[in-house]
């Protein structure tokens, strides 16, 4: 009966004696994975945070993490309609207070309507609240001018990585040189790395052009493909517009992505589309770039985009609220995608939530709105200035040189190393 | 340039033409997950309650789902404490209503100093609030008669169903007749199955025994792993204790099941804690038994060990809260498993305020404390008498057999179909 991880026997019955679970036991994909966010250098500021409440000396007082967009960390207040909107959902006691506005208060109850038995404790439908569903189609075809979406194609979930790992599954396939390629970029957001080596699958690199404020370049993604291809198998091409951690821009013209991508299924990670700060550059989303090209592509090219609540002017993501809208998808893979989304029952309802509040906003006619947009504005200035401060500081420091800051939430600087430092390391 | 999913290149370059994702391309495990709690018997419930709404005759006028425990969404009512804490940690303004108990601003207070920037739409640590963590051990602790739980033991999740798929990840490993098995009790819930089926690990069938109130035996375990060792590496046992979908009381004595298990993982699924009917019956957690049986066992025998906010009185399963306590686990593998769980950020905070209180809730001394125990112990007396109730009528009915039912949330009826109805089929 005794059966250890090698599989061999034990005659002996006297208690365990060496882990089944072991390093050289374990899963192999998961060793490989990496993730710097939370990596060695996080831990390195955790020693550092320690040392100095210890008394320590150092010469700086205080540690900065800026390892991730983590706006509330930061300091930024949440936007107040959204926390007025959840706690009455969470205690709907409070919709007989007078502190709370009218508007608040019938959008808490709408969203609670939806609720099994009126409460964000129940489950909802696996793919999300299906009103909140339909808000976020109207957002998406509001934002694309007027391109329809359809809310059958939007399905919720715990924060933008969830629902990208889970298209990430879905491309999953193949042996040896036949397995699953996908192009990312570089530097990238390293939820991709991690969830390729997770899921086994080859991650292509492409390089972003640091010499032009990080450019996404078709020759580069040529270059990419065709070395790729002699090794794996590549099938998806992740796009993160605005960049992400490069602060680059929305790439542009996209059109030339698409005519690339035309075999591939594309990911557009697209959860900085409220942050653009470049001059003359706006947000255009992959799915209205795809649709006004017209047939073949936008009838026929595969699309995920990826949408979430904790950056732009939110940053709520600590509730974990996001959503992915698929177009083109072949309908049996869509079926395949929703009862692979059933297995964790459902996206967190306060998220959910909140999210309704992010694709629908209050109108001009109601009493939140102009609180609500001077709260939106002002993260959102705030957030440019942060930008322009950010890459000025940088630029004034010997030896640190950093392109412009034009959307997304982050500047990646580049560090010359001066030759003495470099013979002293040596 | 073009390269499609079977890898082969096309000259043409006008528009893509095929879908890069088919059921023929896609990954083949996500195929096999089947997950019949949101499968085919919901979708027609969902029919018949639209024909309902349009107005179509049934000899019925109502469906009842009774596919899921999701006690909100039958009636239940939220515990009040619980909602009260969760809307001053949402909206903080609330702290200066006099419509709050004091103990229950104490609580959001000092959750809030524990967030990021005092927020909720703050980042947590990968592994969850350090307080709460804190707080979950020291519940353990009580709740094992003093056994202690080390914090650094104890990972916050998204959900019971996030820890068990993390944990079964770590687990996964080999090819062909090496690759992991996993034991599940049969009738099971149908995470495991699907979560198996993803993984590419091998599912390994063990019985409960129907005519003895479903009970787990040692005898028909070992049957198991002797059949299952031909073809797969069997690394790990799931227990779900109370049973699910079974209603089975804890399985006595565990000592047996431990010893049994001494070379597997021990998975134990302890999210029905708090629902215990059967009298006499009591819940014992599978580490304090593993603790109380000594060396070697309580210095070796590897263990996880889940519970959820989303069962229990609590039912608050939209929020997503849960935890692993994991026990005698290599480091080395226990700082994977970290890794693991940072690369999706955090458990939504939401979820985590409320485990907070879950297993810290207001003492004696506390204003809240009689309303809190009151709604408390009304919801599981409510519970247990629907138990008796539901075993109760389905024995009244000819033809359908059930066992008591002593813990969980379900009861697992045998329907005997008459010989004429069998005829008929055929």
């Amino acid at each position: 009966m005794a059966v250890r991880a090698g599989g061999h026997n034990q005659a002996a019955m006297n208690g365990p004696k060496e882990k089944v679970l072991t390093l050289d036991t374990m899963n192999a994909c998961v060793k490989r994975v990496e993730y710097a966010v939370r990596g060695p250098i996080v831990l390195r500021a955790l020693e550092l945070e320690q040392e100095l409440r210890q008394g320590v000396k150092k010469p700086f007082t205080e540690v900065i993490r800026a390892n991730i967009g983590d706006a509330h960390a930061m300091g930024q207040k949440p936007i107040t309609f959204l926390r007025q909107v959840l706690a009455l959902c969470v205690h709907p006691d409070l919709l007989n207070s007078p502190d709370f506005p009218e508007d608040a208060k019938r959008r808490a109850e709408s969203i609670l309507q939806a609720c099994g038995g009126h409460s964000l404790g129940a489950y909802s439908n696996s793919s999300g609240i299906q009103p909140i569903r339909e808000h976020v189609a109207q957002y998406i075809q509001r934002r694309d001018g007027g391109i329809p979406a359809d809310p059958n194609n939007i399905f919720l979930s715990t924060g933008a990585s969830d629902a990208i790992v889970t298209v990430l599954k879905l491309l999953v396939a193949g042996e040896g040189r036949g397995r699953t390629g996908v192009l990312i970029p570089i530097p990238q957001y390293p939820l991709y790395s991690a969830a390729l080596a997770e899921l086994n699958a080859v991650q292509v690199d492409y390089y972003l052009d640091e010499d032009r404020a990080w450019a996404l370049d078709v020759a580069e993604l040529r270059r990419a493909l065709c070395q790729a291809r002699g090794h794996c198998c590549p099938r998806a091409l992740c796009i993160i517009n605005p960049g992400n951690p490069t602060g680059a821009r929305p790439p542009s013209p996209p059109q030339n992505l698409i005519r690339f991508g035309e075999r591939l299924f594309l990911m557009s990670d697209e959860v900085y589309q409220d942050n653009v700060y470049a001059e003359g550059s706006q947000f255009h989303s992959f799915k209205k770039v795809l649709m006004e090209m017209g047939p073949p592509y936008s009838t026929q090219q595969e699309l995920a985009s990826f949408h979430s609540i904790s950056k732009g002017y939110m940053g709520e993501c600590g509730l974990r609220g996001g959503y992915v809208e698929v177009v083109n998808m072949d309908p049996a893979v869509q079926q395949q995608m929703q009862k692979l989304m059933s297995v964790r029952l459902c996206p967190p309802l306060p998220g959910q939530a909140v999210l309704d509040m992010v694709v629908s906003p209050p109108e001009p006619s109601d009493p939140s709105f102009t609180q609500f947009q001077a709260e939106k504005q002002a993260v959102l200035a705030n957030l440019a200035a942060k930008a322009k401060l950010t890459e000025q500081v940088f630029n004034e420091v010997p030896g640190i040189r950093c392109n412009p800051v034009q959307g997304a939430m982050y500047s990646f600087p580049r560090i010359e190393l001066p030759p003495r430092a470099i013979q002293r390391a040596k």
